[in-house]
């Protein structure tokens, strides 16, 4: 183990062996195993938005075992599902890239003004599984958010005795917020504040735009002149607002966009000082050929071979 | 076991021997065993629709015996019915037909918007009645679709820990959707995704049409040219959004129907490469030696021996 | 044991043989014992209509212990009432009538559209007051029925495993039905067939009227023209609603009335082939001579010693 | 133990003699011990109306010490309060007043319709604190009263079997009353006996006035010439509701009032055979002497020396 | 142990030694151990407010070690905080602070009108990461109060068993309070004696204003004349109200404000009987070396070194 990855892991040092031991096996895993960097494949858009519209642009998706070929052949550091995907997959692939149950999911077959995920998996599931995380979504600004919290704090503390990392999606979301406002750049890094304080190891967020939501959060932002212009800017108010740096934030980069722009996001989350990324339509929803290539670019932007 | 089970099997290598062993016993049993089709007797019209609705046009179907009779000698791969119907018959026809413990029903004297399911049974009452199998509905497009997910979650872990198989009835309804959007091939595929990710085992469909209800899927469905003109494309999109054909999907031909219009659906379920049919109304709702004929047809055609 | 009460316990090869034991002692109790008949005492109302109104017309039924000595010279085949009543009585006359514990209650204090009883005692209770059996009330059609249903289903599980026999009163009402809807025909066998489903082995319905309720329903009463013009028409029609007569069904007679009408209906259970009565304010509103009496009378045309 | 107790505990039968002794214990403590009479202390009101309202008046009352200290030398049968207060002052004088630990509450500081008080303590409390019983408030004609009953059955079982005796305070409050009808003779009977029927050992209902709220109600009072026209044919109605006298009942005065006043209802009390009272503002919100005089005349008249 | 301190102690007679130990290790820890004086620091901003309002004042604050440190070197009796700001630094100050486990929090990304925390830890989380209390926030006067009452009683159960003290944030507010009336003399004592009552060991709560805000109290407050124009008598009623003097109430100083107007504050807190103060935003939104400085003078105050 390097000294980095030994730096991170010394942020956690409240977690028992069993948790730093997983966190160390997706740091350490695949392409940019070793440099403190993650690209994390998560596939949950057939719970989540529908089949056809995840699969159908690249249908060899529809097959469960496609998407771990694809997250082990890309190299990267772990690969994230519902219970479905997973079970219907792992055994061709045991202990071949790291997994992360993700154990709550969302339709939008009644998409509510204030939504809130189903439970689908559990602690137990993740461990027949052979997973070394489970992952879960909170909607801050959701009316039924304290029930997620809850739900979350129970997952969490069961997860954390078995030993499993807790990876938190932290989407603020509701009847309070306006579209925009969901990314604002003070709703966002709150959302990241939220997960941290609940005991996330790993929180992942969209990337935030410069916009600031809340009238009370709006006077600090001026007072002190918080710099959130670019990109890289807001990235690093992200990373600061989760502990000062001390937990592994990773970036989701939303629906499917051109390449270039995607790259110069990543670059953004690199010179922020974020953790990396979460790639789900951008890699799944292209022939695997050009999958890797797209990965390969954005892991080499973390890596540093790749400007 | 021929090569063909051995196959499907293969799709659950993630589920314990006990559990792969009771699919196989389904898959095994009755004029179908070993084809890799199933036909399945459920009858919990009773519960969901009243006696008379139910049993007036046969009323023999109000002696719970009569249902078991009625699927061992037509040779159905199992027979799915609520607590009160298996207990009340049971004792007289032990290991005689595979039994499916159907463990959440819903009646239409208080008929909501957004339904739920209440559920009536569990696992301890299957183990001691001898099923292979719980089976549960779920709602998807309910606003309590979430709390059913959970139910369905618990049971399923509980359920595969002891053994037994899991059928899901995955059937759109609820305030947000038109009656036509209820059987939608995008809300229909959605559905069955939905359950698969769930870990459902054997998946129930209704038919879908041609529809398209949601306008974000409709783009993709244009865009991708999904081809969903005929039914058997439309089972075959289906299947193919069940995990691309690796897990069971079986049909329900809903409402009682022409004969003949039912035998042409059946054809399109076998050429679109569904696993079979679920027959309720159509069969127990007729004189017995006429619902023998009939299956035999509907079975004959899955077999191939009819056209 | 004679060969009907044998006859009886085979429809129930289900249960284990504590709850067969049970069902029994009910059916070998009494003046009735043996016939396969029964006649119940049900004292519930100071809970769901007020002391006054249930006890003023006889006040000596302010006394619990009133209740048990008209059962048990009236030669009643069970005696049922919630917790109190029998807490405060049992004592002096162990093991000399079957009880059966109301386990949820309802009062009219706040009279809601779609109500639900409170559960108020258990399984524990019923074992260590010596009862043979547990009973409990489901309000089909309210809108809060799911969750009776589901309460039900636990007491059922928890008591039959001890033994204990499940008595069902099945009582549509609700918003979504009107006053004479409660005993329409098409309701009331619905209500018999959803307790039965539930696993009930006795099952209490309100003697039903002519009308048929539900649009569906009255396409298939007349379809099939289904005899339900004579009280004992209507009386066969529910008791085949019950897995064809497979259950023990006996009947309320509702409000105290005319004793000549009462008989009447007694009458019609009779010819219809109900298996009872459960008599409560028509036989404790009165004094005690006089209900034994007009039991006497009752019973008298269930064993046909009276025309 | 003298004729009368050992009559009254023959009214318990059922409860083991855990519960038997524990009402002895009150039963026989204080200046009415033996008589068959109680008094109790109760001091919840700095939790249901704050403590200026409570305590402004005596501010002695302000120490929880004080409240045991006044019961102690009044010589009341028990001292009923909140977890906090019982806690706060019990170290001091254990054993020397039987206690009741009250084991819900309600606040004011939001006041809604229909009111449902919090569970604050309970049964292991009860036993670490050296209580003889629990105290339960229930709010018959609350649309919550549902999930009142529900707790209080839970609490009542635990406490049993711990051999706790219980006592229910039986308030009728709600958006489906008057003010005036919460006191109302035909209410307040009903409450009666609803907590009866729940278990309780003791009850506690409020004075009754001579109006009939309900309509049906009204009916019988009218065709059976219920007398209701003085207090004590009143508390002689109560009682006779409440299991014809063989369960304990106790009347609340109320707010504090002028002395002869209150007087006169305890003579009607006594007259019509109720069992005593429970006084907490008119004894705790005037100095300990005027307390101790006032109490003193209560007690004088239950036990005879007084008029 | 001096004998202020045995003193107060006495006061939790009740309590096991566990809890007693621990209330002591906070009475004599730091600057003020012994005085029977309490300063400590919470940080629960970055849940509560956001981590920009809470941290970008002074940015050191995002770290959650920051606040460790600052704990330890001002000499604060504790540290409380949510789990993942005690998480993330406990690690590197095991025993040098006594920390309190902030075990609900809330967030104002969905701000609705009668708040609820989410439950976010409990007493395992205490124990493993060595506190000596757990903290927990009531909202009285919130349509939700019951739930969070229970919620508070269920972890005071659990926590004292395991020896740990409960401190009690105890904030009016809801729909049915104005904000001035959020800290109205009358509710913030209303709001203490419901902490008191409910068994916390630590009571914390707003500096109250002189408005009376319930129609009832003000006229008892006018009646008996209690003095409440000076914020020294204010703070003196409210420690009456809890348990006369007998329970531990601290005062928070509410939002950042000028240093000498908070030391005039600390002064009355002193004068009154207070025991202490609980300084957030005006502590760590400070440098440390102003910080240090500000706390300094307060526990000056306090210990009279300073006037």
């Amino acid at each position: 183990m390097n000294d980095r990855i030994r730096e991170i892991l010394s942020w956690y040092a409240s977690e028992n062996p069993g948790v730093r031991t997983n966190l160390a096996r997706m740091l350490n895993h695949g392409r940019l195993g070793g440099t403190g960097k993650m690209v994390i494949l998560p596939v949950d858009q057939g719970f989540e938005h529908g089949p056809a519209r995840s699969f159908a642009p690249n249908p060899a998706g529809y097959d469960p075992r496609y998407h771990f070929q694809l997250a082990i052949e890309a190299g990267c550091n772990a690969y994230a599902a519902p219970l479905g995907f997973l079970e219907a997959g792992v055994s061709d692939y045991c202990g071949e890239v790291p997994l992360i149950l993700k154990c709550n999911n969302h339709d939008i077959l009644n998409d509510e003004k204030d939504p809130i995920s189903a439970v689908t998996s559990g602690v137990s599931d993740a461990l027949r599984l052979g997973c070394v995380a489970v992952g879960f979504t909170i909607y801050p600004a959701s009316a039924e958010r304290t029930e997620m919290y809850q739900q979350l704090r129970e997952l969490t503390e069961e997860a954390k005795a078995a030993g499993l990392a807790v990876v938190v999606w932290s989407y603020p979301r509701g009847s309070s917020l306006s579209k925009e406002g969901e990314t604002a750049i003070d709703v966002v890094t709150y959302a990241a504040q939220i997960a941290a304080q609940l005991g996330a190891d790993i929180i992942k967020v969209k990337l935030p735009g410069a916009k600031v939501e809340l009238a009370e959060a709006q006077k600090v932002y001026q007072k002190y002149e918080i710099p959130i212009s670019t990109l890289a800017e807001r990235v690093h108010h992200v990373i600061q607002s989760s502990f000062d740096g001390r937990r592994i934030v990773i970036f989701s980069g939303g629906a499917a966009t051109e390449d270039e722009k995607f790259f110069e996001e990543v670059r953004a989350i690199r010179d922020g000082g974020g953790f990396g990324s979460i790639v789900g339509r951008n890699s799944f929803q292209r022939k695997k050929s050009d999958a890797l290539k797209f990965l390969g670019t954005v892991m080499g932007i973390y890596e540093g071979s790749v400007k």
